[in-house]
């Protein structure tokens, strides 16, 4: 039946994914029986959110196996951040279509790296062998019980801000389209391991009125900030701010087309009351860009994509894409 | 891009992942932003448990859809079983190979049908593009904070119970293998749609010492109980509860044998101290049936696989398995 010499699931979890966890992590029962057990902070709510990662469709397959393991947990934990919520436990259910120890060790590394950078336990998971490689990641984060940054409370008036430099992750993959693999592209280093912005996320959770990832794309994820408030937004292309090395990778107009419609950032979109501006600046330490309004008129004025093919997924570039491959959506 | 007459994955969602939650589900925010935002009982810990199901490794890709949904959850909310855990909320990340929506309508049916029956409530999810249908559930249980069932408490001298009949589904999946189709064969609907007890870990959590479900087969997942614990195990062959019309459709043999190796009951195996078997079998109407009990000495005695090659998933029976598809085993 099974290869002698391949390890089984039992073995692949013991060597790789059963890394010791910190003693206040809140687990009672952690891998190794049917269920992990959790103690949930009195008081607090959890949110929750599943994200799939398929090879060739949201990371290219021969990208670092460490990168593919800090990007899948990456993309999870920036809806955390994106509700400002605090990351506490997840599962990775894992599907393999080889099993290669030199990647999984990799593969491992980099997803714990992420995890303890942002204090978050795997508790649980599923490995299993398919046709293609994937892995799926649900993260758990807590809120106090009145807190949390929604999609639905943009006004008139609010300030639109963004946490950090956008275009990155598409000039990154455009770089990797075109042949580049050095680890000191900072481009490609943007798409393959996107920092999520767990921190300011939880910093800007009482300023402000709504907020996301930009995980499609600036447009698309604004589109879903006033379509969630049944408002529209002026932005001020100039104040939006590209990633360093885009506008001379791509030159200004096509930078600017990567910040609008590239995605994949994983940057924070909020809609902040005007009032509130001098504190979030203060809360991230200055990092902090205003690049428009809310305006009670629909649409988005002021900026406007130039291609309707702009698309953030690796699917859509490489040509075979098709279907619904957006990261950061949760039904 | 898109094709416009296939429905993109917001509108997938709309149509079959919305249907309405009851009031009292503690869902604070449910599918549509970043995250779900959830309400945990106060005083009570949460149990977590992620499984993938791949087509043709897990379930025949054939398979009626509604089946395919109904198992996907039930295989999940077995592990919930398992521990004894009340369900609480699921997540669901579905990859599709195609879009077919009298496919997507009856998975969806044969999902929320029974996620109803146990109010659980679906609070999020993923739906992706791939090479091969698949769906991972991640779902969430909760328990009082002392209670829950582990592997690792059995002791010697404790009854080993069942909760129902084992060997209908390996049965029901080697009549599949035959080109059996009926709904009418309980064998093969035991296969297709397994009924996760639920309503049995509960009632049995105060009672048992250890135990977990039946997915991997009796003796397997004996095994675990037996290892969870440093114990051994002494069976009684004829106080096996056989699936109704096994040995009709196998031999007495054979039947003793799917019960023994072949996986996919979800049944519940429990180590129970003698005094509580009353108890016990009040609590469950009856539905107990005891096997065997824990002996001080490794091993398992008074039964044995005539067969290594019995295996319960769906690719070792079509002879193309090779790798870890074991359901139930959280890492």
């Amino acid at each position: 039946m099974s290869d002698p010499c391949l390890p089984g699931e039992f073995e692949i979890i013991r060597r790789y994914f059963m890394q010791r966890q910190r003693d206040d992590a809140g687990i009672v029962l952690g891998q190794g029986d049917d269920c992990a057990l959790l103690s949930p902070t009195p008081g607090c709510r959890l949110a929750v959110s599943v994200d799939t990662s398929l090879a060739d469709v949201h990371f290219p397959l021969e990208a670092p196996a460490e990168a593919i393991g800090h990007r899948a947990l990456a993309v999870n934990l920036s809806d955390l951040a994106a509700m400002g919520a605090r990351p506490r436990w997840f599962v990775l259910a894992l599907t393999l279509a080889e099993v290669d120890e030199s990647w999984l060790a990799d593969f491992a590394h980099g997803l714990y790296s992420l995890a303890r950078q942002h204090d978050i336990a795997l508790v649980g998971g599923d490995i299993t062998r398919g046709r293609e490689l994937s892995m799926t990641i649900t993260v758990h984060g807590e809120l106090p019980a009145e807190a949390g940054i929604t999609r639905c409370g943009a006004r008139p008036g609010d300030l639109l801000a963004v946490t950090g430099a956008l275009g990155g992750a598409h000039g990154g993959l455009r770089a990797w389209f075109d042949g580049e693999r050095s680890a000191d592209n900072p481009l490609l280093d943007a798409y393959l391991r996107p920092r999520p912005r767990v921190d300011a996320g939880i910093a800007l959770r009482d300023l402000v009125s709504a907020g996301l990832d930009i995980s499609d794309g600036l447009l698309a994820d604004l589109r879903h900030l006033c379509d969630g408030a049944g408002t529209g937004a002026r932005l001020d292309a100039e104040a939006i701010p590209l990633a360093p090395g885009l506008v001379a990778a791509l030159g200004a107009d096509q930078a600017l087309q990567a910040a609008l419609g590239g995605g994949d950032d994983y940057q924070l979109l909020v809609a902040l009351p005007p009032q509130n501006e001098a504190a979030a600046r203060r809360a991230l330490g200055g990092a902090l860009h205003v690049i428009g309004h809310v305006t009670s008129e629909p649409g988005i004025q002021g900026v406007s994509l130039k291609s309707p093919g702009w698309q953030h997924f690796y699917n859509s570039a490489s040509g075979s894409g098709a279907a619904p491959n957006g990261h950061g959506e949760h039904p």
